[in-house]
């Protein structure tokens, strides 16, 4: 993109970040117009409907709420939309156009990109399995038997994602006791969980997306907060796992980076150690990991840089896994690679670790020491890639306040 | 209604089982005609087009494919829809008018009656969770410390919810092996599990449905089978709970009958033994179980029957319970029960149970003897319940049939 006209409309507008090497998408709406899919220049949004020409095959599926129609497309499509909006973001004869027709971000309202159909959460990080595995069952060893053989993961609640800067409220629920009696409150220790999420298209009826495939269904990454209440969590999740403890809320960042944006951070993952199943065998397949590392900000302290290529699961293995017995995959399906968490303290994504199950506080710069959030804290996650013209990718921010939950 | 004119249509169509007390809903489509929704008496389906006035402010409600947009209303709504729908199929003077546009059921095809939006799976009864901890876990107690202090269940894969009638792959996955590496391939113990499905509606944005606005939300019942891979959930299970061995395919009855039908079969529950925290504790409500009793007929033989009213949570405390942390609850939510057991060898709602974990092979009347689910079996959940008026209610049938998976 280096011959990325001076007087184009990305050129004038656009800032670190979020360049036209970028170009993520989301919904917006402005105080005097319905809600529309946009692209982000800089700190401006662009309604798809303003960049794709109404002859085009492609407006029917720019002309929407959200990315929903998009999704039930396929890659070719959204490699040509993609090429099609950088070249007219590119072009100096479209700029002032282009310029009339963009929005301010500060004055529109972001709302959910895409609509959720099943949610699944991974737990594809060894550090992160570990770590839990540690303070959970300090006394066995820190993975389970079937850690390395598999992606283990579990359907999340669709239902409550959010877009980032959504409130939200502390849950209430059962929490362990040593009476053995569980009590009804609020959680008392309400946790994050830094993610990537992956946004999942072009439907498969009969399943089974093999590693080769993958390219063709993750349509695009956003960062994802797993908000956790670790006390919910503890007690109910045997046998069949996190339900109340998660099903209240998870935020993903209202703007999907594509896929095609994150080429240059393409990294192999983590070397394996046991051998694989062949439909999870990627040793001869495109690297599926990404090299980028997460900020985790509490009320403005960065308290962790977890790095995404840490994870030893890949979102290609997750995909094949998810679907290798048939189960269907649909336009809207997401999942979550699993908390992400480095071999350094300072690398953890959740305070669970940072803080080894409440037992170490983690001082902040207020003064005041932490282990598990409180009424008004707020939590953002950050995180920048390279992107191939040599300018920074910033994926958009992931951000949640708590806020008091009602009383009984 | 004993005062039901002999003239009317639903005199002269009802069937036992299909009268003017059980109406159940379905979406129906003719070689002819796109998907509708419609009613079913006896072995007749009418579009509710053709039974509710254009004038009427539920014209558009019904006006539709399937429930979706009636499940977005409300008890009121729903409750004046069945009242008018029971008036004009008693009524003689509009017998010829129905008759001429009702459907045989022969002649239509039934699809899924509604959009699942997110499917939990609860663990509800207890013979069933206890008889699975035998199997599982017999060096422990039957149950697990959490188990009678709230209703234990997981989020399942709403997009592979079925309608009966729909053709089950076996799936393949990751198998335990005795050396402790899995092999994959087709499940080799694939199972039923015979459960009540409860389809939801009326949504509430920030959750917290206490007990005594159940009625409110339940919109209806629902034969269902969550067909079940045991090796392959064996496996996968530890620590977050079922994933493939369930997210491959969930068979539910295409016909949902109203909970407005089943008043008379309305039973309390078993007795709590176990002190229950206020939002579950059911004391004083109205009763919020159902007497009953499912057939599980395998190739043509009855080999269970699994007596719903032995569940010891009822779908008012699950809930209760699902939406207590503030998760909210979206019209076409759906739960199922868990698997009915009751306290006979010939109650079991699983074959695990039913063999014994497969070590107890069932005699079939093809002089066979039958562990778990061979390509070319077909399941068939029934069930019948009574009337207020005295006459019978039989729930829609909930078929499947085995067939191999493609190789790989």
């Amino acid at each position: 993109m280096s011959d990325l006209p001076s007087d184009s409309f990305a050129a004038r507008y656009a800032t670190e970040g979020f360049g036209i090497a970028h170009l993520p998408y989301g919904s917006f709406s402005t105080s005097d117009s319905d809600t529309r899919l946009g692209v982000r220049i800089g700190e401006h949004v662009v309604a798809l409907t303003d960049l794709v020409s109404r002859d085009s095959d492609l407006f029917p599926l720019v002309d929407q709420p959200n990315l929903d129609a998009l999704l039930t497309s396929d890659r070719p499509t959204w490699d040509r939309l993609r090429a099609d909006l950088q070249s007219v973001l590119s072009s100096a004869a479209d700029a002032e156009r282009i310029a009339s027709a963009a929005h301010p971000l500060a004055e529109v309202a972001l709302h959910m990109p895409f609509t959720v159909a099943d949610y699944v959460d991974f737990y594809g990080n060894e550090f992160h399995a570990a770590n839990v595995g540690r303070i959970f069952r300090p006394e066995q060893p820190p993975l389970l038997p079937n850690w390395k053989h598999l992606p283990v993961g579990y359907h999340g609640r669709a239902g409550t994602i959010v877009a980032s800067g959504t409130d939200v409220r502390r849950p209430h629920g059962l929490r362990p006791e040593a009476d053995g009696v569980p009590s009804y409150g609020p959680s008392r220790r309400l946790d994050i969980e830094a993610e990537m999420g992956f946004v999942l298209g072009s439907p498969v009826p009969d399943g089974r997306v093999p590693l080769s495939e993958a390219d063709n269904h993750v349509f695009g990454l956003t960062l994802t907060n797993d908000w956790s209440a670790r006390d919910i969590q503890a007690y109910e999740y045997v046998p069949l796992g996190p339900n109340l403890g998660k099903s209240f809320a998870t935020s993903i960042s209202p703007w999907i980076t594509p896929l095609a944006a994150l080429d240059a951070v393409r990294v192999a993952p983590p070397a394996r150690d046991t051998p694989l199943a062949d439909y999870l065998d990627d040793a001869a397949e495109r690297p599926w990991s990404f090299d980028v590392t997460f900020e985790v900000v509490l009320n403005g302290d960065v308290v962790a840089n977890p790095p995404f290529a840490s994870t030893y699961w890949t979102a290609a293995q997750m995909l094949a896994h998810m679907t290798v017995n048939g189960a269907s995959l649909r336009a809207g399906d997401f999942f979550a690679g699993g908390t992400i968490s480095g071999p350094e303290k300072n690398q953890r994504g959740s305070f669970l670790e940072l803080t080894w199950g409440g037992e170490e506080p983690v001082a902040l710069s207020d003064g005041s020491s932490f282990t598990f959030l409180r009424d008004g804290d707020e939590v953002t996650l950050r995180a920048e890639a390279a992107a191939e013209d040599g300018s920074t990718i910033r994926f958009g921010e992931c951000t949640g306040r708590i806020v008091e939950s009602p009383t009984d």
